[in-house]
């Protein structure tokens, strides 16, 4: 049996995969970050264990990648950063997103019972 | 060739199908659904000879397909009116998205020359 | 510190967020339900620590899914099986999407170490 | 009333706006495109009036955006090409995505009566 620990880590995992691969590829400008940034967090909060979501979309990364003819550039994990609480059972598990070596990272921060 | 007016139905066809297919799973309560239609209308505006979007995310509809253990739905046709205006060289083309027979169809409503 | 098994259990959980978010929502009848599972399998299997994924859409339940004027539903967790193999620094995970009261449910089936 | 023309090409743009905003981001490496390939073929081709779409996932392409590490990209627009056939109350409309000064284009190619 896996333990309460696990499958709130299992529960940490699903919000995140579930969070990038729905949002991923929508259509983003700087006048759309602050409206984007909170549905994807009220979205995935309502998401079992989940308590709590902030993702920041960063507006100068989402200018630096606009190609100036079109306005708009696609949303990928390089222009935002996230973060998550899970509470599972008495377990409180804490994750984030974050840039390594130029690629988003999704990472296991505290796991704690 | 295609005439401006084909061109503006097609730039139309495009934004409705990228609406519906981004969004479309995206879990969904009576508390997240303002910011769930403000971003997806958002989002659509930044594409191309796209002027104006408007999402109604119906929060009976939402209530009525959730299950009540869960406490959230995921998005689909059904839950939604949606209506766009794209302007292309002069032509102004507005649709849809309504029920019909049950199912959620996209419609041509005008296209003005 | 997060343990492995941990670990092994976020990324589990990061591939089923991944495989039902990314494909919900994808136009599905009859006639595709195989290049679908196959597609799905092996996108998963790209992502780091996914040793094996099955994906069972059952041609039974896209048949009574689908309207018969349109031909065709939308994928969602109700018209599949899904299994996952993790293997994360010595430890195997196991997962499987199941119904459980009419609802998917995504599942921690073992962690072995 | 818009004309089966201009109609036949709001579907045109249906079908690639679906395409692209239910795919893109799928995880793909050159072990992964060809099955990938098919499913988008073959799951859009269900929807109403698209009598044919062929998909090309560029190898060279795929394995240029790896990272490495990771052994796997997202598919972009950038790493592939479509074309679509729409046909629709004796009207054919072909379309193509292509590459236009670096950026990914959906065109209008032809509208046959």
């Amino acid at each position: 049996m896996p333990t309460d620990a696990q499958q709130a880590c299992f529960e940490a995992g699903i919000k995140f995969g579930s969070l990038y691969h729905q949002f991923a590829g929508t259509p983003v400008s700087p006048a759309s970050t602050r409206s984007l940034e909170r549905a994807m967090a009220e979205a995935i909060e309502n998401q079992p264990f989940c308590e709590a979501v902030t993702v920041t979309i960063h507006d100068d990364r989402v200018r630096e990648a606009i190609d100036h003819e079109n306005g708009y550039t696609e949303l990928t994990g390089s222009l935002m950063d996230v973060t998550m609480r899970i509470d599972y059972e008495g377990v409180t598990v804490r994750t984030r997103m974050e840039m390594a070596d130029g690629y988003p990272l999704m990472t296991l921060v505290a796991v704690e019972e």
